[in-house]
């Protein structure tokens, strides 16, 4: 049975300055959220319906509170057109909440890609590229701090699950590569051909915003403009697809 | 000024039968008008704000009315969040309102990839797969007949434009595959390593649903079963996304 407050506190993680105070996200569906009990993100509850208990109950820790629901009571309280049987909140890892202005708050790994986003606004395009983050094998993606949020529920939704293998960080991006001593791959119209590039094991690759690119300010900070060589008539890729083109061309070229 | 039956006429074009009637879709925003304006297809009428009028007024033919709007006006028939100063009714053309099963209603160019959709569901993904074909020059895109319609407004929207440039046609995929006589590259999880596969210039590419594949009876015509190496733990990728990776292989390993 779904309480007035239960209700209240769902929706208002839809709301990002919510979300930075309670800690908390949600995720949906079925698979999702019995992959975020069986990962490392702490659960704090789960919305669930019978047939999703009978399934997947035993998944849930002793730390998790389980509130059964009905369909209908799912649907008030889901984002999704059609909810899958579950919704859950998650709490949100304290090192995701550190001022986004410490340095080296985090460690990028040795040998591997990491991906830059720049200004990316679209809930579902950042979802979409730590999908494919995760797809390639890449832990980390760094967005400037005008980046959509990670915890948005509709990024959540769209990363698939790839949210619990993916660290999604917030950094100042001129200062991060001002730093960086590693080769900087930039998604730009007027460089390499992709398809004659032989990209290095260990480097960045910074992706612009859907409509404006790569900033002004951040151009200097390449040291290999890439471009998607194109053969027709259409004016731009979407920055998600820009991004798995060329994690793709990385994984064919660099050494493992 | 908008009249009632023009407010009604532009939202019943959001259902598929009533554009099959009408043989009219809506086409939105200042580039994509633009690009209408000036492509190969018909316009009807374009309901304009006077800041379209000012900067893009003139490219509108003698045969197309145009109907002055307010912001206010256009809002109330737009399907955008925030529409772009402008909504166009274009004509559906005739070749792809023809019966989908007639046999040869559309011939293929001799030296491309043709792209195979087999139940693609969501009108975003159809539209961001039209737009990846523009992209990579490839002319003709095959729907299996349960694959959403290329007019829906949400799929004409995500093309960017790229509807223009690519035939979208809808066809039985088993007849058509039964009867062509070229390579046959399928996307599926168990096939030859995508980074080990050099494509031939003339061949199929087919794609399966979002959630379930490749139908069981078109598997046997795949000659070349392909596979994104996968490197993490992502399950799988979204269609667009293998699309366009696959799409960037054919250009890269092809010759032109």
């Amino acid at each position: 049975m779904l309480s007035k407050a239960q209700i209240k506190l769902v929706q208002s993680l839809s709301l990002k300055k919510k979300r930075g105070e309670l800690k908390l996200f949600v995720v949906e569906g079925k698979k999702q959220v019995a992959e975020l009990l069986t990962g490392s993100y702490e659960t704090d509850s789960v919305f669930a319906t019978q047939s999703w208990l009978d399934e997947y109950g035993q998944l849930a820790g002793t730390g998790t509170k389980i509130i059964p629901v009905t369909d209908e009571e799912l649907k008030r309280i889901s984002l999704q057109q059609a909810p899958q049987q579950v919704l859950a909140l998650a709490r949100i890892p304290g090192k995701f909440l550190e001022d986004p202005n410490a340095r080296d708050r985090f460690s990028l790994p040795h040998s591997s890609l990491t991906i830059l986003l720049d200004g990316i606004q679209d809930p579902g395009n950042l979802g979409t590229i730590v999908r494919i983050a995760d797809w390639y094998g890449i832990r980390n993606i760094i967005c400037s701090t005008d980046c959509v949020d990670v915890f948005n529920p509709k990024t959540i939704q769209a990363t698939m699950g790839s949210f619990l293998r993916v660290d999604v960080w917030y950094a100042d991006l001129a200062g991060f590569l001002s730093r960086a001593a590693l080769p900087v791959y930039g998604a730009l119209m007027s460089g390499t051909s992709l398809h004659g590039i032989t990209f290095s094991r260990n480097g960045l690759l910074l992706i612009g915003n859907e409509g404006k690119g790569i900033s002004e300010q951040l151009i200097p900070y390449i040291t290999h403009p890439v471009t998607i060589p194109r053969f027709g008539g259409a004016e731009s890729l979407n920055a998600g697809i820009a991004t798995a083109v060329i994690c793709d061309a990385w994984a064919r070229t660099s050494t493992r």
